[in-house]
């Protein structure tokens, strides 16, 4: 184990952290609120920890895929801390373990809140909130490798760790090459929600915090009623937005270099596209007699829909009241998840393509047990070991989340309150149903279901095995 | 595909059930029930076909997997159809539906009713439902094969496809004897179970049907509220045989040549047996305020542990107005299930076991990418095929469990009873939560839904792949 590697990539870690604050205090300034100090002390304490981290570069750059792991995985524990200390000391969260899941919430870009009220927050701390998931959306070490120098060829071990999916993709040969282009994209698309949003007579404030909801998938909201309370020409474009950012940012990127028709075939692409149309289909016939015309149901169809499928967590509408067939299709779509290589979470689409496809190879197998046959995608062979991680990967989910189910059990909730709050949070969503639904929150649960919880957020966000390597004691070895 | 060896060995099986029902019929004469013309003409029925076409030997007998799977799919079919038929007849279930899903049931070992009143029928009628549950649970073509003069070396493909668990372990090189030992066994303990039974007082035809439920761990009751009624004694010899039911028969029969050392160190017999100790005793702390003394609460927690996990599914109390966590804990077993090679259904232990080796498997590979590591059982290698075909045995059973799920929903039930309906029959154990609860029934479903819950009691009984096979196009071409 590399251990001057991690901690000068944790210290730079910190110093961005300082960086990021410096927006809730222009927020603050300019509202003239005294939380801004909370944010002022928090960027002392980063900084007075990081530079010293930073101050020599490592002279040894290996970097394995154990140091890469566990960088990032120690990388997103030590921003969940620090990013936690300003709810903390501001007072607008005060107990710990609550500040620490608003953050964790934040960054992973889960969007589940303890809080029951959020209009009484300062607007520094709001801006906060949501500035978290869009940071943590595209993620905060690819955003590093953007800026940082880093020289040894290890990078891929670092992204890969980071970024959603069973595969990572360079776009361009050159690691740092591909964040900056994956950065570039968010970034434009960011500014465009922004400018449209504007456009619909959104105030500026309103708007940069939805704007970093959606296109972090994240979906905390600033006002307790998530976005019902806007027109219907926002709650559109959130929509689409939401839809765009759950989408593989490959597509962007063939369509950037103008390849049109190799963006439109990426098969996981077809099948997101394909699963909202017939999820919004259902459920706008399902709930049709609850609303005033066919219009109306849709346009809440398919804001939920995406909302829930690209795991962003915003509402339009009280969706824990709709019937049994929506319900049930908007907690299968939780596990479903958005593109790999988007900002969105979930077991992701491209997981279920693979598996669908491994049990049609497993099926040709019984009736020609000597066939040689690859699983297929995008007309590439699947490599043996990218099936075999995705199978373990559902695997250790599964496990992850029976164990999370059965520990809240023990708060004596509904089942169903239990199995979405895991639901929710293991697939970065935020809302479930029942008394986490969208007109509930997380604050009535126990202290150690709450730490369960953080945990499933950023297994969840890191796809777990980065999580969990910290725990194996083969991992610290120093050889 | 050979057609002639599985119309050959379908006939043979309609000529079984035909002798099958002989039970009812006899039941009938001795309480003089006019049913038994029901089980008479049934026979008739099977007879005329099945003779026939056991008529000529095929010439040609190979055998391979896919006529395997194929040949233990559709004898399953007919025997749930004929095995319905006197229901109809009768009038004890006029309604075909819900006669084929109480055959299915039956034969599965499932043990879920659509009846509310099970006291209501006639005895032959209900020793022939117990009795379809001691049929399926050792299995029909393993007794078949036992009988049966079937050369040609191929026999091991249909034992494959009827015999749950990820492998099949020949316990003698001879398939046929190996089917032998296991059925007497499975006899020897019924008697057993019989034998004690009888010594509690319990009435003759009780403990037939007691007994034949218990081994089949299928649970279909005679009495309304299941064996709540019955002696603390009869409580816990039902019980232990339960458990015992649920063990890899293979412990037994290591047992019988007096390998003890080797029998108690099967990995998945310990596993099972710990997790029934474990569970027992927190559900035991969980409900002891409900109940008049601890050793009550041990009883009722070790009963629907047992009962739920071997997936036999009588119950002595009402687990549904259970805590939470015991609800919750309950509702897991359901998924994992007893051990392979046994007449238990669900998951299996094994499969279990095999998964969360794999997962340390992958982080080992995480931290040594190189090196070669191999999953192990019982000091053996796990071949690959079984990691990967019990990795994709997951998939699938996520996938069918998803759509049963969607497709009931739309009778507009609520969430826990959907989704524990499903757990319930798709594991083969009979009663869920809530609607389909102890005190519950199955016959508030429509039609749809009963024909969706059909399909996944055969699919989990026959472990989905025998079942998906005769979906297939390709399964049917003549080469």
């Amino acid at each position: 184990m590399n251990y001057s590697i991690i901690l000068y990539i944790v210290g730079w870690i910190l110093n961005f952290q300082a960086v990021f604050m410096a927006l809730p205090c222009v927020t603050a300034l300019i509202y003239r609120e005294r939380s801004g100090f909370a944010f002022l002390i928090t960027m002392a304490v980063c900084v007075f920890i990081g530079l010293p981290l930073v101050r020599k570069k490592p002279s040894n750059k290996v970097f394995h895929t154990k140091e890469g792991y566990v960088t990032v995985a120690l990388s997103w524990i030590v921003l969940s801390i620090t990013g936690a200390i300003p709810f903390v000391i501001s007072g607008s969260i005060p107990h710990p373990v609550d500040a620490v899941f608003e953050t964790v919430s934040g960054f992973t870009t889960t969007g589940a809140s303890i809080l029951s009220s959020v209009e009484a927050l300062p607007r520094c701390v709001l801006m906060w909130r949501s500035f978290t998931h869009w940071i943590g959306g595209m993620g905060v070490l690819v955003f590093l490798l953007c800026l940082l120098p880093l020289t040894g060829g290890y990078h891929m071990n670092l992204m890969r760790a980071e970024s959603p999916g069973p595969t990572v993709s360079k776009l361009v040969p050159k690691v740092q090459s591909t964040a900056k282009i994956l950065y570039t994209i968010y970034l434009a698309l960011t500014l465009l929600e922004i400018f449209l949003l504007l456009l619909g007579g959104m105030p500026v404030f309103d708007t940069l915090c939805t704007a970093f909801g959606t296109a972090g998938t994240g979906g905390f909201g600033i006002k307790n009623d998530s976005i019902a309370g806007y027109s219907t020409y926002i709650q559109v474009v959130v929509t689409i937005f939401m839809i765009l950012f759950g989408v593989n940012f490959s597509a962007y990127y063939l369509i950037l270099t103008k390849k049109f028709v190799q963006a439109f075939k990426i098969e996981e692409v077809r099948w997101y596209l394909g699963i909202i149309a017939v999820s919004t289909l259902v459920i706008t016939y399902n709930i049709r007699p609850m609303f005033n015309g066919i219009g109306t149901a849709l346009k809440h169809a398919a804001f939920q829909v995406g909302s829930i499928i690209t795991t962003t967590g915003f509402a339009t509408t009280d969706f824990n009241q709709w019937p049994g067939v929506s319900r049930t299709i908007l907690v299968m779509l939780m596990f479903v998840g958005a593109c790999a290589g988007s900002t969105g979470g979930g077991i992701k689409v491209s997981r279920f393509i693979i598996l669908t496809k491994a049990i049609g190879k497993e099926l040709h197998l019984y009736l020609h047990p000597n066939a040689v046959k690859k699983v297929k995608m995008d007309q590439k062979t699947v490599a043996h070991e990218v099936i075999r991680s995705t199978n373990t990967f559902i695997s250790v989910y599964v496990l992850i989340f029976a164990v999370s189910t059965l520990i809240i059990a023990f708060d004596n909730f509904d089942l169903v309150t239990n199995f979405t709050a895991v639901a929710a949070t293991l697939n970065n969503i935020g809302p479930g149903l029942e008394l986490v639904g969208p007109t509930g929150n997380f604050g009535l649960f126990s202290p150690l279901s709450k730490c369960v919880l953080i945990f499933d957020m950023l297994a969840g966000r890191l796809e777990i095995f980065p999580l969990l390597l910290i725990f194996v004691k083969d991992t610290w070895k120093k050889f």
